[in-house]
């Protein structure tokens, strides 16, 4: 018989706010070196993964724990790309789906759709899951997000959902089933280094939440809804088109100056730089404005103006704080020279970042130890006798 | 502008697995003092108000921190039954959305219908909700959750689905839009003073993850499905039917010493004892237990047999141990009586749990701290090269 944790303690443990620095777990998966712009999935630095692997090798050495060779990328891919249908009974809901989500926008719309996805025949039960299951079920549940986002948008804008196309990969066939064509070399690869660097990144508050659902023993599909939800706030996941409406609202260069210098004395957030946890420059960013510079185009020279601006002012106007870019200002950038509609940005974030949550459920589910924190009442003082009502 | 956190530590806190008595913030909501079997929404015991309040007092007690004089109950009780109704573009999804989550359950099908309401033209888009529009949605959602799990009940058995009634409470209604009868004020009131007495219970899993995904800033309906999500979970809150299977696999009173020494000696975990928060008797189940004798049969006095059976075997086995009943144990037995299905019984804790679940949500997002923690990574040390693909 499994007792309860049989501490007989009352004494409240005070941690800093929003838990920083709090390390509520250990992880095998991935880390964040904040002061020294370094992260890495495993034992490999995430942006050489980004520049020398394709995004199914490093869905599975997440998922696994391994590199594929060769056989074992031909099964790995086999078996991702087999799962990217929508099941049949919830496609059919999509186009409702779709109109009822218009207002509340397209990660509202993931979030059911996954939730029905999790809830369809094809997946289990809430109870009793078992580990083969469950990371079956991270399968079915990462390789339709794509689809289920390409999806909703195309219905969105009356063009005819796309099925998905084994021969492509997995950024190229995101790509195709969100445009109808094939993108070019450059498109998808600038679009394939981007997700892979965004799989994973440290106990971020939609991983975190993903992992506070699975410790209770719940489906996966009950922990992605909760970060995806976790993702839609605007504190989160929030800010790639923002960084880009920053650039339009500038308009041109020679503006920058005199509207961060607004920006800033006004006490507003510039969207596109600083982050809770890099103290240094963000390696997403170092590698996604190399990127950008390779696509090239009038875009990512203002970008770069921009940005050399807003350093430029924030050491003047606050010296002594170092503040960055961050993965969303060139992600933005990116994803822009890459034609991909802005309201499509973080979902696109979630197309990647689905797999590094998956990979924080499965270790999560594999500790028994559900998580449950406590909080210190600093309310009025009970009992106090109820009044008749 | 609004910099990110510059406190310019790498070092990790450690804290207890599952955060276990860890402070993650303070609240004025509830607590729960596990050493004295006592818990308090505000400054109320909250085995007191489910005695003499009814649910919608104790509601907006938690909503806005007052209990109401009679105007002001007038004027909530309109507001939350007006409320109750699931939106037209919703309501026309529920037959698929049940047949569907046929294999996965209520709390699935749930998670999907609220994350359809929050996305519903009614609520607010995902980015940029004020405390008004926020405190707004709660009402909606919460009002919205009986009414939505009556219908899919009703839908799975081939019933025709029950319009809310605004001259019956929220208890009342709940049983009624279920069985299609209203209740006995017996009946009623047992089931009213098991929601009252559910509605909050310090930091447990479901509500720690409502509040991470409002610490992003996201609509209510994220941070709700995330906590259905999480409450799906056989850690959390698959008990209640569980406990009563327990009796069923037991049978006869006889068999009660025997069945409970296996268990016992096989380590198997008896559904219905021990809470990771109590460490005396639970002030749920001791109130839960004289509502069952109130309502009287022969299930409550086989429920006390079975009781007394698991504490003197547990007593004989593992001498030291101080186990209990937990809430589930006759939340299960009162449900019965009542007439409740078993597969409505955690469905039923959410029509409670929702309540305080929103109250939760809305005293986070009062905060601007994003929930982030960290973990301590413990795989093989990077960066190693990355073999070639």
């Amino acid at each position: 018989m499994t007792l309860a944790d049989t501490r007989n303690s009352t004494e409240l443990i005070d941690v800093p706010r929003g838990l920083h620095n709090v390390a509520v777990t250990e992880t095998g998966l991935s880390d964040v070196r904040g002061f020294e712009g370094f992260y890495h999935y495993r034992q490999y630095s995430a942006v050489d993964l980004a520049a020398s692997r394709d995004f199914e090798d490093v869905w599975r050495l997440m998922l696994l724990g391994e590199l594929p060779d060769e056989p074992q990328r031909a099964t790995f891919r086999a078996q991702v790309r087999a799962a990217r249908e929508i099941p049949a009974d919830v496609a059919v809901l999509l186009p409702q789906l779709a109109r009822l989500s218009g207002h509340s926008g397209p990660l509202a719309a993931l979030r059911s759709a996954l939730s029905l996805v999790g809830a369809s025949a094809g997946l289990r039960p809430v109870y009793d899951i078992d580990d083969d299951a469950r990371a079956r079920d991270t399968i079915t549940l990462c390789a339709v997000t794509p689809t289920i986002l390409a999806a909703l948008h195309r219905i969105t804008r009356g063009e005819p959902v796309l099925a998905p196309r084994a021969d492509l990969g997995h950024a190229a066939n995101y790509l195709y089933m969100l445009s109808g064509r094939e993108p070019s070399a450059a498109h998808e690869r600038a679009i394939e280094r981007y997700l892979i660097s965004t799989i994973d990144h440290g106990f971020n508050a939609s991983t975190f939440t993903a992992r506070v659902i699975a410790s209770t023993g719940a489906d996966v599909a009950a922990a992605l809804v909760g970060a995806v939800g976790a993702l839609s706030g605007p504190l989160h996941g929030g800010a790639p088109s923002r960084a880009l409406d920053t650039l339009d609202a500038i308009g041109v260069p020679e503006r920058a100056g005199s509207w961060v210098r607004e920006r800033v004395l006004a006490g507003d957030r510039i969207m596109g730089f600083g982050h809770p946890v890099y103290r240094t420059e963000d390696p997403r960013s170092r590698m996604l404005k190399q990127i950008a510079l390779e696509l090239g185009g009038d875009l990512v020279e203002f970008a770069i103006q921009v940005e050399t601006e807003v350093i430029n002012q924030l050491a003047q106007l606050k010296p002594g704080r170092r503040l960055h870019t961050n993965v969303e200002f060139y992600a933005g950038v990116v994803m822009e020279q890459c034609g991909l509609p802005r309201e499509m940005f973080t979902p696109t974030f979630a197309v990647a970042r689905v797999v590094g949550w998956c990979a924080n459920v499965l270790e999560q589910a594999r500790d028994s130890k559900i998580i449950r924190p406590a909080a210190r009442y600093v309310g009025p003082q009970p009992p106090q006798p109820v009044p008749a009502g």
